[in-house]
């Protein structure tokens, strides 16, 4: 397979008021259990599927060792309010310029079907294991940011101070370019580990914006047992504090280039 | 040289109801090693050689100080059943658009010899030293299982939990969009050496599928030879078992993201 | 988005006897640092953006938390002598043929505005904390080399010695093809660290080439908070002076391949 | 500069029974260093220079302060017994698929010239700092290694062992398609220090094959030069001999895949 290859499972799809909302694999996954989260509960159905030579060249096995090759899919989640356009998957692009020709193709589709808002979901990693529930923000047009502190989503000046790296950034910024109102949600996480209860966070936000409710259920069991791996991730953490050593304050280093 | 390129040694070539093996270089080189040893067991002609940009830029020298550009080739085996065409090689694609680009390759030239079923081979990585005779398998049709669990190939529910990585998982991705029913065999190997005692179990199941018997001679002497340096292994292991420590359960480490 | 988009803010352009000067981020910034000091201090005008699948797949947030895709961007300064078209950005190009394309194509424009000198602008890593005030030359045609040492840039035997890496020796090199004089300025530096005290210097000469006077105000209050960061660092490097030992002197080096 | 540029600097040039010689840097820069040994003692013209985005975005700087862009270049050396044409160059290409390129390329311009004969030169990597003045071959045509012999040149089964890479196996492999005979001779050298010592051997080789007379007065110096350092080197590789342990020996090591 050369280049990018898109199956199309229904033709002539027509949305109502379609919203784009992103949530592939990346920092805690958040964004990826938020969004694997709202197709299962609002029996989203499976519209079409991405393969691409950007992806990594792998398959994966399901329950039945049946494969199949690693890709991005996007789903239809109908509610009252709108059509949301679910995009998921299991890899983002492994190469920089895979991450451009992918996020356009995501927006040309995401287009053709009329879509007028973006938000895609991600993690923002704090590089601390405490629990923090909120849901920082950032915005391509900022006409947005009022409407989105409503359902509680915080925003912080030039923050992420890193920027926003793979598709939930690009898609913010070259959606953009089409004047597509979009924003990227990002639950607070350490960034070492899968994290469920951050998206439970995420998923609050959301079913705020989309004047929904969903059953959290298999979040928060998911979320339970990480808790008693960060319990003890913790205590390794203290054990090992006594032996790092720095002369340099942490402060100091946003100077070094 | 730009691109890949095909060199066939033989013009017309028909098969009898052609099945297609991948035996690549990979995990232990298991796959390698049964498809080599079956070209040479079953004194199978050279059909074709494949060159590419996407192999390293290498050459290699044989015994007679010749070189030759390192390249994957393709074999006919005639046994009583069917023509079996192997695909053999020094290297897989050194990029991950190669693996797309070079898989298709594979498939177009298996089509275009008619062929209706592929069996791509290689090895599953245990980590651990101990020798199994387990050979996993996958497939891109559940409907070929039944078939292959009488040969003794063993089905695990999300088995490799990894996917399968390179040539040998995304050919069986490929050809299920050309409605080609393929699998995938693993014999269970450490991941750390080159193992032609999984070659030996892997070839058990082969000559199963395709009721053929080979002389495993030169498997055998092998096998009996990395015996002695896995013992050897074995004993630096248990010395230096006292050393690492682990607060972690290796069960937690499926969390981490 | 495939490929290299350039999206021009202001139409039909007319440039006074225009000098390009090139300030992308390096080593130390300082190239970036006096760039944008210029454009700051001068009130430049933004003529163009460049965005590109070779810059990294990321996007950067304002202090409204208002995104934007890295990208390149060229200003206009206009002073008495002639119009400076300055290019600054957030990042080069991510891969080598990106460097090979974005450096051809800032020539191509900067030719299309009548450009007839160069001046792209770096920093020369000496690996020590110490600091020095010069200014290191390298150009694509000798007979600059004596109208620069006016402005007290230094020029040094086959120095830098490693050649120059990146945008500001690459638009050097390619310019020549184009017949366009053109010299890349490096102010001394440690390599470790952002410099605006080397800023400072380079700016300096900058002054001198275009006969304009600017405040340094900016450069220098950033130059007294990094020195007492360097002042930290210097204590550190002392106190672990007495573990690193070595057989081989420094000068041996340079024979090793 | 996007793709690859040949710039000529003599119309028509005409060879006699030209002979292509290729010493790219590469282990102990040996290739190198005899190739432009030859060109400085054979008064060889440059006939052209190849500019390339697979070469690094990198300028080098001469003894005047100016730069040229990283190139590979061909020179003339004509001799009573024919004209050769010497590659040689700051770099090889940074990827395998500009190798592939530009292997093809100088096979073009080779051709062109109408050479029938290829010498490529390198070095053969012992991983010991013992002095051998050994010269290994490797061809792309059995029938060329008696000749060979004759000039002292050593061939060995399967060596190089790990096949040889970058340009100089790989102009053998692809000369190959072209029915051009083609040699590899190999400096045997440490690999971990530029070496004139075996550049000299490697001369001498060449000077056989060409019936040819060459000083090696500055090879000679640099050599000196470099024993010291390797005497000193070889010091302190015995004072850490104590510290390495191997339980497993090198020789078993050939069996991990």
């Amino acid at each position: 397979m050369k280049g990018t290859k898109v199956i199309r499972l229904r033709e002539e799809v027509q949305l109502n008021n379609p919203v784009f909302l992103v949530g592939l694999p990346g920092v805690g996954h958040v964004g990826k259990l938020v969004a694997e989260h709202l197709i299962e509960e609002l029996d989203a159905e499976k519209t079409l599927e991405i393969y691409s030579h950007h992806f990594p060249p792998q398959v994966l096995v399901d329950e039945n060792s049946e494969i199949h090759t690693v890709n991005n899919e996007m789903y239809i989640c109908s509610i009252e309010k709108c059509d949301i356009l679910v995009l998921v998957g299991d890899h983002q692009s492994s190469t920089g310029e895979g991450h451009y020709e992918l996020c356009d193709l995501y927006l040309d589709i995401a287009e053709e079907f009329g879509t007028q808002r973006i938000y895609t979901l991600g993690g923002f990693p704090t590089g601390q294991l405490t629990y923090s529930d909120e849901v920082l923000g950032a915005v391509n047009n900022q006409e947005l940011i009022d409407e989105l502190k409503e359902t509680g989503v915080v925003f912080k000046e030039n923050e992420p101070g890193g920027g926003i790296v793979g598709a939930s950034g690009l898609i913010l910024g070259l959606s953009k370019f089409r004047n597509i109102d979009a924003a990227c949600l990002m639950g607070l996480t350490s960034g070492y580990l899968v994290d469920p209860k951050s998206a439970q966070s995420l998923l609050k936000v959301i079913c705020g914006i989309f004047d929904i409710e969903i059953d959290e259920g298999p979040l928060e069991e998911r979320a339970k047992e990480m808790e008693k791996i960060v319990a003890r991730l913790k205590e390794v953490e203290q054990q090992q504090q006594g032996i790092s050593d720095a002369n340099i304050k942490d402060d100091d280093l946003r100077y070094i280039g």
